[in-house]
């Protein structure tokens, strides 16, 4: 059996949109080969998010480098049609050839902002399109999600369960590294751990107590193969099995020496009290506690500051699957054809053209606020967009690594001003502002289209 | 390059939760060796959701057959620790050998009803368990939300266009498979259209009207390298866009003959109805409305409803992430170890013990409802649990093709009782009850706990 490739999973040129495959034949039978410049932004935040926090770049890049196709690829296009042989001959040596320039993964940012940019001739940057958008937008949903868990934890341990339920293989797989990315302190996800070098948490489920004859013997039988281990005690009854781990401690002595509980159900809070205080009482007062069970960000700061004795939490749906925002509005949008700024003007969807640079500005150790400008503008702000590949090649520490960005995502979630690092809807949002020359570049190109359109 | 195997991407046994393999080590140190049986269901529909679409057995079935760890996976558990070199060679020889019972693919289904069934030494039959519900979960959540998009658009061609906000890439394969399966017409995913033999659809985005420097110039272009294509009239004014492929079939005559436009923002009823009449009036009657644009079954209701001249529908993020409802509370529960019914008891989550199946109640071709009993009883409604795979291998036919599974679920969502099957939901749920057998199951099982525990 082949060794599996987890770090590469379905990066086919073909996990691809079919109009990104019938434009490219038009961009080719028509001759248009100029640089083309799209930027990959969202256009709105959710009610429920302050800003997001964005990831991607990683594979993206690693997809860019790889992209090609296949001649299994070949032969399907070639059976639906409208393809003819020299445009597929031009697919088969077709590879990325441009350059991206895009926000560190962990960077806190904003609508309209561009996460990335890719400047290439029109059809390459045309052909990675669908694939940019699947990894970009649902690992900033993710990371977006996680940080939000993070803060809400308020420093105690946080573990990634959502594997069981996040959205398929991949997403199960990208839920424990962007967890990770924003603070979280590890998964459950074992091939996770293994290609990202992930800690990984994990001892016992409600099926290994239901397989023994009675808890204790379970306790007992799991405690001996693993000491320092977490019991799970409430498949049964949750304070019961507290007291059956008391009680294996007055028997055993100290060849039983649990690290800590988990609590999976019920009223945790109030569980978690009440386990802590017989455990003190029995002189464990070393044992912590850990919850899990249908937590979010919203649970998770209930319990903490309720003041619930719990030590740690095991997040899993409704984190991977960013249940109460499982999507954002993000587009990868033509801005620039053949040296001439570009916009799309239908209803409700009106945006800024040509090539735009973020300046972010801080103040006291935070940020205050951003300007969009055109990228070709000197402001005195933080530049956040830097080139991280050029000729179809990634930079030099174009990436850093995952631990690298971690602790720089953590350092921009520390920036956010209070109001809009909170899990509640802030009262105002971020302020991003639009420089001048936006501004008059988006009138020239407005009057421009009513000249020629 | 090696060829891409799209169809069996992070199959991996390490796709693991770690307590799944230290349950797996302590079973093994214990000499735990007996039959398990675990059942795969979920415990409640979301508020939004009156039943489900059961999918993800063709996956599993593959998973299971290809189970093994790989000489990579085990170097990756022994530096964690607690993995002994005789288990870590256990693992090695590992493979599933276990019996399966599942619902067909397409089957509707209610809570607290086995989708799957797994026997097997429990080593094995735990150690499956996060690969089955990611599989299982998500496209079932997929393919329920497909369903309703499908009822919603009443016969009006439907396309998933979600694959560049699906949950990464392998969501973005299963939203596409999942859609076809309830009846959506095809698929924007190339991929998806090559592994499973989906009708591929798309033409042109926005980008591609802007890089030339007049939508007219663009619409005559394309049309004339894809005669019969459907050209997308939104990108500066609508109405604008559809004047000018009025006057370019004026100009060019039967050279120009768009077979459809595409509507991609806006009022899409108003504009619509607009454009069917400019297009009418200029005798091009037979060219087709399709519309597109963070559409879901609530806005595609609404669109059908008001009468709008639209003949199809593209569909992407609202279907592709189940947006109003992104999980199920979806689990794999041990039900029976050494031939013994087993059971959890924790608050809020009391289940049925021991082996059960489902038998459905047909009158006048439509579901009058369902019993849960054991899986012993002789009941003379359908039973809906069937054997698919033993030691093992899958039994011939345990999966027909997806398109004999399409044309399963189309008969099965058509036997829905109007209110469940509406998009509202229905004012009471579908009738599932408990056979007697299952409930003095139940309470042997109770008495058991109650003297062991």
């Amino acid at each position: 059996m082949p060794e599996h490739c987890p770090d590469a999973p379905l990066r086919s040129a073909l996990l691809n949109d079919l109009y990104q495959l019938t434009m490219a034949r038009a961009y080719d039978a028509e001759g248009m080969g100029q640089s083309a410049t799209f930027e990959l932004f969202f256009r709105t935040l959710p009610s429920c998010r302050n800003y997001a926090i964005a990831a991607g770049l990683a594979d993206s890049l690693t997809y860019l480098e790889q992209f090609q196709f296949t001649e299994s690829d070949l032969d399907y296009l070639k059976e639906q049609g409208p393809f003819p042989e020299p445009f597929l001959d031009r697919l088969k040596h077709l590879r990325f050839t441009g350059d991206v320039d895009a926000v560190p993964e962990g960077t806190v940012i904003f609508p309209h902002e561009p996460l990335l940019r890719v400047t290439a001739p029109i059809l390459e940057a045309q052909l990675v399109e669908t694939f940019l958008l699947n990894q970009v937008h649902f690992q900033t949903v993710a990371a977006s999600k996680a940080a939000r868990v993070m803060i809400a934890a308020a420093g105690r341990r946080l573990v990634d369960f959502g594997s069981r339920r996040a959205h398929g293989t991949d997403a199960a797989m990208k839920v424990a590294r962007c967890s990770w990315l924003v603070g979280a302190d590890g998964t459950s996800n074992l091939l996770a751990g293994k290609t990202y070098g992930i800690p990984i948490f994990g001892t016992m489920a409600h099926s290994y107590i239901q397989a023994h004859d009675s808890e204790r013997a379970a306790f007992a039988a799991f405690a001996r193969l693993f000491p320092g281990t977490t019991l799970l005690v409430d498949t049964y009854d949750t304070l019961e099995g507290v007291r059956q781990i008391i009680s294996l401690r007055d028997e055993l002595g100290s060849d039983f020496h649990p690290a800590s509980i988990r609590l999976d159900s019920g009223d945790l809070a109030g569980l978690a009290c009440k386990a802590r205080t017989l455990l003190d009482e029995a002189g464990m007062n070393d044992v912590k506690i850990f919850a899990s069970g249908g937590l979010d960000e919203y649970s998770v700061w209930d319990l903490v500051h309720s003041g619930a004795p719990i030590d740690g939490f095991g997040v899993g749906t409704k984190m991977a699957v960013s249940e109460d925002a499982p999507s954002l509005d993000m587009a990868y949008k033509l801005v620039e054809y053949g040296g001439q700024a570009r916009m799309k003007l239908s209803t409700g969807k009106k945006l800024y053209p040509g090539t735009k640079q973020v300046f972010r500005y801080c103040g006291e150790g935070r940020f205050t606020h951003d300007v969009l400008a055109r990228a070709d503008e000197e402001l005195d702000g933080e530049p956040l967009l830097k080139p991280v590949m050029q000729g179809g090649k990634r930079l030099p520490d174009a990436i850093p690594s995952l631990n690298e960005s971690r602790e720089y995502a953590l350092r921009q979630i520390a920036s956010l001003p209070d109001a809009i690092r909170s899990i509640e809807p802030a009262a105002a949002p971020y302020p991003v502002r639009y420089s001048a020359g936006l501004e008059s570049e988006r009138e020239e190109v407005e009057d421009w289209l009513d000249g020629e359109t």
